[in-house]
């Protein structure tokens, strides 16, 4: 039998990035899950990870602290109110507040540090340049400028001549196409959160941010219901 | 009088990090410094960053802590032996076991970061290519590759079109030209620390690393004693 090759696969316990896991598990690759603490105003998005890192049967998962409260500048990080309400057309224009200065750049930094060290030579990550609410980091030329740095940084690019690949499977896919996907292989979307702003005491999402308003676009077009708001419900975390 | 503009300098505390904040003072930026906790074996390198920034008037520090030993993979944070007493021909070949995968990027990413929530386009960074152990990630073709990144990651460079530039002033330099530059700023270097493995008890450099070679070499081939030796021997960290 073939040795599985690993991969690092940003795990944020959102939908996209559980997709994105369960692609990558898909292709082959034996999965190493990367989620961080970075002063997001709850926890609840560490253990939907934990959540999801476990129904995919990862066993090396990382929770990193990193506190980006020391820097402020974001409504995810800071006291600033996150956005309710708007409609897909104040959506798709101009960055909003909850934009985290250089998230992705960080993230992916230590990804390639753990690959680097697990000798891998893959990297996962839920990026989504259609429904993305705005994000620069979330761009193909973004993310094509990451890796060709990646491969200049490092002993494993250098020294053996391994080149890292940054894969972004749902970049060019809609939010209901990343549903649609994610069932087909299987994806239990009621253990993953997606809200920026959900109730700290039940984990139920806001309905009404960025976030939530594009997950629920999302099952709307595939005639589906969301089980977040069902699982919610039960008061689980 | 016109604004200072402000830039950010990454400060480990060592003799490169300092004379390259002493360089970015001289061209009349306002400099936030930038430290790391990274698991190293001491927190003597922490402590030389305070002195430095107190002694270049630096209000605006942030430390922070980012656990790279979760990940292992380098003599600096992990339990591999840091070599000594390598000639000069051994450090040029290969890249030694005291490097820290992708240490820069992680460096660089959070400077990035910072950058973005003060405003600053500038970020300076102590590399050196010559004397520099072969790090890959201390190379210009990286320095540049970053730079290129950094400018599609953010708000700042995307919406609001401004370009963010990664200085490094030391980069062809020699550790002896770095070491005549700082001191005709005025650098003190026995505020300073450059050591892998200083005795955790009294700070003093272990004088056989590569690290401690190459800022022998840099002072010897100035005729200069480094004042490190004189300092060490006083007992203080």
């Amino acid at each position: 039998m073939a040795l599985q090759p690993n991969a690092v696969v940003l795990l944020s316990g959102g939908l996209d990035s559980t997709t994105t896991a369960t692609i990558a598990r898909q292709q082959g690759f034996l999965l190493h899950a990367l989620t961080f603490r970075y002063g997001q105003r709850h926890e609840i998005e560490v253990a939907a990870a934990r959540r999801v890192a476990a129904a995919l049967g990862i066993a090396n998962h990382v929770v990193l602290d990193i506190d980006l409260r020391q820097f402020g500048g974001s409504a995810l990080t800071s006291d600033v109110e996150v956005p309710k309400g708007r409609s897909l057309d104040d959506m798709s224009h101009g960055i909003p507040v909850t934009y985290v200065p250089a998230r992705n750049t960080i993230f992916l930094s230590f990804a390639l540090a753990w690959a680097e060290v697990l000798g891998a030579n893959d990297i996962f990550l839920g990026v989504n340049a259609l429904d993305y609410s705005g994000y620069p980091d979330c761009r193909p030329e973004y993310i094509a400028a990451f890796q060709a740095m990646a491969n200049l940084a490092t002993k494993a690019g250098v020294e053996d001549r391994r080149q890292l690949t940054i894969h972004t499977p749902l970049i060019q896919l809609t939010k209901a196409e990343i549903i649609r996907r994610g069932l087909e292989l299987g994806v239990d979307y009621s253990l993953t959160t997606s809200c920026y702003d959900p109730d700290p005491a039940t984990g139920r999402p806001c309905g009404s941010c960025d976030s939530c308003l594009l997950r629920a676009k999302g099952f709307r077009e595939l005639g589906l219901v969301d089980p977040v708001a069902i699982y919610a419900s039960r008061g689980l975390k």
